[in-house]
């Protein structure tokens, strides 16, 4: 008969995160400085640089772990382990991202920019585990935020070496990295039944209003996620990232709304729908950034990436769990994959100054290139981290526990009626 | 027999909204381009303005929206439809803010000083969509939105030609401007027999805190909507304001707890009273702001704003509904009509430094004037948008279902026993 | 008999509320202005520092409120309450904070810089009143505030006059000022029973989640809090302050997860515990910013800091009641008080850069003097101000109505079944 209660995680969690937490303080002993030596035009990089870090900071911390509360009895865990595995993958990222800087220089400094880029490579993992919350537990999350880390700075560097593209344009690579993965994760932890949602998988009102008020923040602070790592000495390139993010954004809420409402037969609102599809110009915006230079190009991107994602969450969804067998707890694919791909696409649309063909042709072969090498990576790294969860060394939760904050938190004293 | 389900709205919301927001896109891609000539001083303006820009976006789409959260049924609503509503309006202000740009140069530029500009345009609609909340649907708030964003504008407009107020003086006659035309918005749609509140206008312990985190986000961020449109260069005033509004915010603090004990028999503190009230000092002073100079006014004006404001929250908001048959929603009279109207008066009695009888004569006449094309224009438009509303070509909610998100958002998976 | 209800507080809070407001504003009246002259170099201060300014003020007025949300029943207090107390405690250290520039120039100047400080000498009142919470009224919050703001301010000027210590220093012993002033307090009002967790002490899934949003608040802006007060010209001693801030609660995350875990017989988290603990490492770093470099310094501090924290909420709380007969609601003492005491420790540990064995001496002579005058100060204005709360005329609440709203709060709408 199986076990009565969820397996406890006291000899597998502990364990594996204090080990963790002391390597990587021991690594940050040796390796590690903190950068003391600002220059006169950094001074003002600081006075620019802090606020959006601020809310790029906002978004990962708090935005990703409340868009997900809106499932009604995993609250604690979307919060919190959001929390958790992102300030593992951020200590990761910060290690990662200064392999080079420690090659040549022996040490590697942090400042505001490695910090803010850290949490940019901690995205991925955080979106890629939209896919399987509620059925994985900490131990499994954790695992997958270090491999992913690990993954995504190897692609960056795959793509910066072979395509020579800027740090600051693969890096929006993150959307698609991060649903690829997560949908490779989500098709090898396949359980059985999930066809049909699982008992807990649904929301209450207050649950739903967790979720908007991460959602707003995500939403809210979307232009500067995209604009933050824009040459900081370009205040023009940053205020066109603004702008276009903040357009797109918008068109994408009137967007979601309409098509929300006409998919639906009683011509009423889906507020989970809604709140992922707001977000999807950010995203396409995000992606095409390099080549959207006008504010009706980024409205028309937020239009069409609105349009694809809520279709994508009203229709895609049970479908890929009918026939892939892919269950996507927050709909990553439609969220982030599809306009990921939208902006993608779009840099082939927009991009028009070339001098000749052969430099078109180049740029083709290299655009495509680098989403070849992102796809590959991420759905390789995606398969192998995969195959290692199935391990049951890892003790995850039954399907009955599936979605339920009482496999993984005590409720000692929680009020049994309210 | 009237129909069991609330009116579907398929067939009138998806088409209006997908229709204005295609014709946007047509508009921007004509008309509108993204400034990208910065220069060296806006360089720093860019730095000094972005997080307060922030502030008050996070006040326009999340503050707005989360304070009229208190409804217990009606948070879906609250929170969604303000960003909703708030959206388009943004992007028409835009447009209508940039009318004489496009008519001197062809041109209409999109920056961040624009961008905070239309969001302050959009807050009249906020506001009066605080008298009518819950008793109408999505397409109504959009009418109003458009409509009001184009009165105030116009009323902008009207303003500087008269009185040759500058815009900045001006701009916070929104408060005046969107209680009035809200007053006559809701007398308009008045329903039979809600003299007594509604079943559904209730609060419940959740609901009550979700308002309280979107006041408080009002409240901690008023000061940069008080000093975002004082002048750049002068930072002596913004930094004025942002003082003068901080004092006047926190002295309405005081006074609201307190006024609401004493006009409460049992000596109890009223959440709702005082989560309007203590914004009151924000109000005043962001009306009166050119006549503030010193702490003590400020702090004065915030504990007679507060004074007023619960004290109109406690006993006029059911006098209005029985005598005047204005069910005011969220007691905008309260939170925004009288303290903007103190604010105005305050200018007088605050203004001191004239050289001679004739510029104060001057001085009043103008001021008085402004008021008066501010609420002439304010009650027009908004009786022509309630008598455009009752149309029931718009399918307004029924009685049953007003305050109740059921008639607009689905609740598939809605947790039946919680 | 004992009376059935709440004593009503209609002729205690009213008078004392509105006294001291109107003799705030009398006095501000005459004593403050608007510090205008703003040279150019501050012009810049303005730009950097008004956004960590408003990171500080979200954690003071939003994030200490929503913190202790976590009480089933007591949300409305908490967050408003600590909303009055905050405002009324900072007007009062504005004027206290003046004193010195009113007795030399005449005047007392506000602008960014004192409005902040103001701030950071509200935090003991807001710590010391985590201890006592719901087991009090408002009354007595505020005289709490008053006195404790007295005393800190106190306590810095004679640290400042005996051990010559910078205030950028001395102000992060509020830490350790707030945690043994609130003991007291708590000791002083201890009630008869409450070895056993009072009936509506517990929390409830949603108000778990109002308690990680207030948490996550006060962990991302932390960094702000620590940083704000270096000197502004400095910009890489605000870096440094930033990254060390950043790094420790990181690995208090880490770390408080763990040990809560290995703590827990079934090997679960405990949601309140890690809300707590996860701050640890903001706190300790805060204490021992002075000495603190590397980061691998910043990371073992909030390592050591999040497991004594822990632990201390797992075993001490219950331990505190029982023996000591100090019932602390928030458990500031495993929050604040052994994290601020491991900074203090941290100091000696990690400073050595000494010249010579004398300076040492001198040092450690200092540093125990500075925290023995800290100690006597707050345990002896702790005992102070629990004697005055003793006194009845304060209408303390009833054991039945403590961790209750009822007692302050209407509930005329209340739905009674949701």
């Amino acid at each position: 008969m199986a076990p009565q209660y969820a397996p406890s995680l006291r000899s597998r969690l502990a364990p594996i995160l204090l080990l963790i937490q002391i390597a990587f303080i021991v690594i940050y002993a040796f390796y590690f400085e903190i950068d003391n030596h600002i220059k006169e035009r950094d001074g003002t990089a600081f006075t620019t640089f802090y606020s959006e870090f601020q809310d790029v900071n906002t978004m990962v911390m708090l935005g990703f772990g409340f868009l997900s509360t809106f499932l009604v009895r995993y609250g604690y865990s979307s919060s919190g382990f959001n929390l958790l595995v992102a300030v593992m993958a951020v200590q990761w990222a910060l290690i990662l991202n200064g392999v080079e800087s420690w090659y040549y220089r022996g040490k590697i400094k942090i400042n505001l920019k490695s910090l803010v880029y850290a949490e940019m490579c901690t995205v991925p993992a955080l979106i890629s585990i939209g896919t399987v919350l509620g059925k994985t537990n900490p131990v499994h999350l954790i695992l997958i935020a270090l491999i992913e880390v690990s993954g995504f700075v190897l692609n960056e560097w795959l793509v910066h070496i072979i395509v020579k593209t800027r740090p600051l344009n693969s890096i929006m690579q993150l959307h698609i990295y991060g649903t690829f993965f997560g949908l490779m994760l989500t098709w090898f932890l396949y359980r059985k039944g999930s066809e049909q949602p699982f008992e807990k998988e649904k929301l209450s009102r207050n649950s739903g209003l967790f979720s908007m008020l991460g959602t707003l923040f995500l939403w809210m602070f979307w232009p500067s996620f995209n604009s933050i790592l824009e040459d900081n000495y370009s205040l023009e390139r940053r205020l066109g990232a603004v702008s276009s993010t903040y357009l797109s954004l918008a068109v994408s809420v009137a967007t979601a709304a309409s098509v929300s409402i006409v998919t639906s037969p009683k011509g009423k609102l889906n507020l989970v729908h809604i709140q992922s599809s707001i977000l999807a110009g950010g995203v396409a915006v995000g992606v095409a950034m390099p080549v959207v230079h006008k504010p009706w190009e980024a409205m028309t991107l937020g239009f069409v990436a609105a349009l694809l994602s809520t279709i994508g969450n009203k229709y895609l969804k049970s479908h890929m769990a009918l026939v892939f067998q892919c269950h996507d707890t927050c709909s990553i694919l439609s969220t982030h994959g599809l306009p990921g791909l939208l902006g993608w696409l779009a840099q082939f649309l927009l991009l028009k100054d070339f001098d000749d063909h052969t430099t078109a042709i180049r740029f083709a072969v290299f655009h495509i290139t680098s989403l070849f090498i992102t796809l590959s990576l991420s759905l390789s790294t995606g398969i192998i981290t995969g195959i290692l969860l199935k391990w049951k060394f890892w003790r995850p939760p039954q399907d009955r526990k599936c979605f339920d904050d009482q496999a993984f938190w005590e409720f000692p004293h929680l009020a049994v009626q309210k």
